[in-house]
């Protein structure tokens, strides 16, 4: 288990330059964040948003090309949505989760659950494209840690970040999709608190509060779409992100 | 709406003293900011979790001096509880949420939705004590924000943060259950992105963001109970977290 640290700082990113498909993400980053006089060094927590690895892996769909399925078209209709975009939504699930209220709350192919399949239109350059999710954010995140450790030397976590809605609260909050080199939930389990109980049950979710922490540098109408998460003292893995989805059998949600 | 910052710095202070009924949390904040020669500025977000909050306004109660009803007495031994603690948890609550597993998922008085109605055993002296939320941490987070700006002019936002789970995903995350001197959620509704799109529904919960930023350098196991982020350009507000819970009828997962 990682200790505490007093303090952490995080740092935006504000020059990494316009992403296009094929663009080598990793090296973009080490150029801005060298550039900005930051650096990335050894135990830095490096927050990369979906948007622009899914811009760089052209995970980007022209709705123009797209012959939406009758089902799509039915719901579509129904719920006064592009019925292009809603067949790009039901390709990019394994399971729906609620449709009601002009919302489609999606299982994606990866087990995350989150409105529209995180197909999504923000910050997309044309009025028919959209993106879709990283197709293994794990093995994305894995492939830009192992740059930074290539050509820095610099032992970091990579985490790939979304922003989710959640149940029963209003707002979105940045989570973890994609995270290498850490584990993303520390577990207490078997450990005392302060009055000397045992702590039977805790884990947290670390990489969601990372997350959620470089969240706060990144402005949805801005180009900040990588932020550095320096002094945390991550516990080393390679779980991914796919082990914080919460098995069928122990969620109440479904 | 705010600017993004560049920096921030995230402070976890590590010497405020074990808190009890009565104590004037504000100041002890103070002094051990003082102490740490970090201090409270203008413009800080101070974030206290809820645990030391309740024992300083005495929300701890013990199960010795419960007598648990007829109800909670046949779900505890369904679930293999202690009836006292489902008593608590029942007073705590205005509604079951999911009742499965050996889970009590309840929505409270305040409209929380969370486990046990919040009531948490850790960190609380005593084997059969346990501490509740605070009765209205909006008001609590208002107290202590006027006593920093009375006692040293610094206009702040506080944040009482506790653990909360949340469906779908495993591990817990640090979320706000009070607010005050800012506005718990960031709308871009009516803002253009990089692309010239206008983001149409995008509300961001910058103060669960903030909560989770604070518990990185909170520890479950050890006396980090306040933390503060400094560099946070917060829009001041008055809405409080209460204004977080999501209307029964916009909430697809009541």
């Amino acid at each position: 288990m990682a200790r505490a640290a007093r303090e952490l700082r995080i740092i935006g990113l504000q020059t990494l330059p316009e992403v296009r498909q094929g663009d080598d993400l990793a090296s973009l980053i080490l150029e801005a964040a060298q550039r900005e006089e930051t650096g990335i060094l050894s135990g830095d927590v490096v927050v990369v948003t979906q948007k622009v690895l899914s811009k760089a892996e052209g995970r980007i769909v022209d709705l123009a090309e797209v012959a939406p399925s009758p089902f799509a078209l039915e719901i579509a209709t129904r719920m006064e949505k592009d019925p292009r975009l809603v067949e790009v939504v039901f390709r990019e699930s394994r399971r729906v989760v609620r449709m009601d209220q002009r919302l489609l709350v999606m299982e994606t192919h990866h087990g995350y659950v989150c409105a529209n399949a995180g197909v999504d239109h923000s910050n997309i350059p044309g009025d028919d494209m959209v993106s879709l999710l990283p197709l293994d954010p794990d093995g994305s995140a894995e492939r830009i840690r192992r740059a930074f450790q290539e050509r820095t030397g610099a032992e970091t976590a990579v985490i790939i970040s979304d922003t989710f809605g959640r149940p029963w609260r209003e707002g979105t909050t940045e989570v973890a999709i994609g995270v290498a080199g850490m584990a993303p939930v520390e577990s207490y389990i078997g450990l005392t608190d302060t009055a000397g109980h045992l702590l039977r049950t805790t884990a947290i979710a670390v990489a969601d509060e990372l997350a959620s922490a470089a969240g706060l540098v990144m402005e949805k109408v801005s180009r900040v779409p990588v932020a550095i998460v320096r002094g945390f003292p991550f516990t080393p893995g390679a779980a991914g992100a796919r082990s914080m989805v919460r098995p069928a059998e122990r969620d109440l949600f479904r």
